[in-house]
């Protein structure tokens, strides 16, 4: 039986969004990949299998990253100080226009997925640029590291300057689908996914044309929504005849619902039409607590979504987001959760810490099916945390370990890690 | 000449709180511990001092912390879902009662200043416990690290459980003027500083006795102000008869002034009067925004006490805030300030990076006189940033390097440290 072990330590993984479990000097069985139980000592018929030991230490899910922009990993940290459309011209699309080279885009991402290997993401969803190769190489160095990803050639035909944005809504509509073509079948871990910018950034013959596409490929799709008022003041200038942001997704076939499991990045600050509609369709809302402060969007309602029911999961958007570290992407969730509560809804209470870590692992994990938490059959997707590094951290229960692990951990905390039962390190 | 050397690299400080200064691949003279000047070339005056070779590295003035409870670092990022008063009960007020017991206090402190030497920080000032003992061996500790710092043997005589609290104000009193007194030209870089825990903490006729104190010793004072609501109207209850918070210490002598420096923790929510006060008195505030969203605080309005002239540092504050990384308080207080501009008070816009580098160099630096900055006869403490392991830095200027770093950098990027010219590793 390949990737069947038997893994010991102390484990925390979440039931829901209220339950978390803890179980302290345990053996974990994997068979195929998939967890088979959790148990005190070693059922008798797996005493055969390999053991890998991490007594003492903690073993949580592997992390999940809802929303990455990997050309813009090099210039994370930078140029926050512009405002969101002076970001975007002079950091953000002179950096994605330099992946029209292969060599440069190589280099590069080569670099992001060294990092992101690294970090306690297991699986994440990934933008990369508008190019066909550059994405393919992306994809390349993706499957190779073990990590499982959904990536997507970024479509963008307006607002966007000539070296960057595609030469009309057709040529970006005939670049995907050879991309996609391209890619089919190609790898075991990453898969395609239909990836338009925002609105702002294309035509709706653009997405007429992704509508076409989504219908005959059936691929899951992710882009931006309501991010910040400016943003919102625009797409109403763009498309005056839609009565809010997400039905413009909702017209092209673009916005969750059967067959087409959709993840919007941000959603500050939906209307109350919009959080319905993305309810009603299982639509994913990827939070992106340190992009939002930095981009000076603001704080997205979450205790809503959360209460609410809608799909949840975490987003570090790199480069919005300056760190690849979902741990801190936690911590900043319920600070700002904190912060919302505080200065601008009292009836929203501020979320905790096992909200967010469902958040960080089963709340995006069920994106890919059963994943994100140690349940039977889940995959095994899993960091292993050696936690007394963190001073302090002696005689605490799993709880508290996990809650310092949110707010103190980084990758030098990380001393193995596995996906889909695969050991990554 | 001793500490006397010359230090080459990337050098960035301020000169105010809108002037930063960048000087690439040049010479910095130190004699006796301080700046003499920065050079391109080494002055044929200075060309037999040992030269310390940081080539291509960034160097920065040493981060000053103005606010952090050593005592309470064995528990950061712990209890964070819980409300003040009972994160306090149950973390703080227990882990404090601990350093009763000189050998845990031992212990607990050895690895408080061990990662606090190995940190960015080479200025603090800190609060110790109630107890003088431990107290001293915390100032112990930190005499042999090298860094150099002001430590307050906490004074708290009300409201908080028997076995941490003063038994009495008078007993407060002697046993801090005992140890005023134990501690006196003890130490060539650790000071004394009253430190009041907070109103809340302090009855009148405890103040009453500092203020003799302070007279007599004319030593700075450190204590809380303003930090949240429900604070705010305990005080309140507590002494009627101010008009608002900072009224309290300034009537007891410890609110700034000639011969007083003092500094606030917080003054998130000080009012106009308050602000006027802090102002006139020259009080430093220590603003803390790790701390103010971990414990559900609030937004301090940083921009206005910045423009309106108010003395500003940062401070870690531990362990309401979980790290004792400057770095990410400099971060989060940009980031704060974004959500105060775009939720608060849109009239307030957000502080920069130039901003809060003056605010954790010079403005906290300034509370020990010629410090923080690399300007001719200040204090040389430095440290030196490898900032060519922040993957994506090659090819940028100083001062986005030094965005990076705000932004990215953590402990292992320095790879020395000075702290008033002597070289610490």
């Amino acid at each position: 039986m390949e990737r069947s072990f038997v893994v010991k330590g102390d484990f925390c993984y979440s039931l829901g969004k209220e339950e978390l479990i803890t179980r302290e000097n345990a053996y974990l069985v994997c068979i195929n990949g998939s967890v088979e139980g959790i148990y005190e000592t070693i059922p008798d018929r797996y005493r055969g299998l390999p053991l890998e030991d991490h007594s003492h230490k903690l073993i949580i899910p592997g992390l999940v990253d809802m929303h990455v922009h990997a050309p813009q990993f090099p210039f994370r940290g930078l140029g926050m100080d512009k405002e969101l459309m002076d970001w975007l011209w002079s950091y953000a699309f002179p950096e994605e226009g330099k992946y029209m080279d292969p060599d440069y885009a190589r280099d590069a991402y080569r670099e992001f997925v060294r990092e992101l290997r690294k970090s306690a993401t297991t699986r994440a969803c990934i933008f990369g640029s508008r190019h066909v190769e550059a994405t393919e190489i992306l994809m390349d160095l993706l499957e190779e590291s073990g990590l499982i990803t959904f990536v997507g050639k970024v479509n963008m035909d307006r607002n966007a300057p000539d070296y960057l944005k595609e030469t009309s809504a057709q040529a970006s509509v005939d670049d995907t689908r050879y991309w996609l073509e391209k890619v089919r079948n190609r790898y075991r871990r990453v898969k395609p996914i239909l990836t338009p910018r925002f609105v702002p950034s294309c035509t709706e013959r653009l997405l007429e044309g992704l509508k076409e596409i989504q219908a005959d490929y059936r691929i899951p799709v992710q882009s931006h929504l309501s991010e910040s008022p400016g943003e919102i003041s625009f797409v109403k200038e763009l498309c005056p005849w839609a009565s809010f942001y997400g039905e413009i997704y909702q017209r092209y076939g673009l916005f969750g619902g059967p067959g087409c499991p959709t993840i919007m990045a941000h959603c500050v600050f939906s209307n109350e039409e919009e959080i319905a509609l993305l309810k009603n369709n299982g639509v994913w809302v990827a939070h992106c607590p340190d992009s939002n402060m930095n981009i000076s969007s603001g704080i997205a309602p979450i205790r809503k979504y959360l209460d609410g029911g809608l799909h949840l999961g975490l987003g570090t958007d790199i480069a919005g987001g300056s760190t690849l570290s979902l741990f801190r992407t936690m911590a900043q969730t319920i600070q700002l959760s904190k912060m919302y509560w505080r200065h601008i809804d009292p009836q929203y209470k501020a979320l905790n810490m096992k909200e967010v870590f469902y958040m960080a692992t089963l709340g995006g994990g069920e994106f890919w099916g059963n994943t994100g938490s140690f349940q039977k059959d889940f995959a095994f997707d899993a960091i292993v945390i050696q936690d007394d590094r963190i001073a302090g951290s002696r005689d605490r229960n799993l709880e508290e370990r996990l809650e310092r692990v949110i707010y103190l951990a980084d990758d030098r905390n990380i001393c193995a890690k596995y996906v889909a039962g695969e050991k990554l390190f």
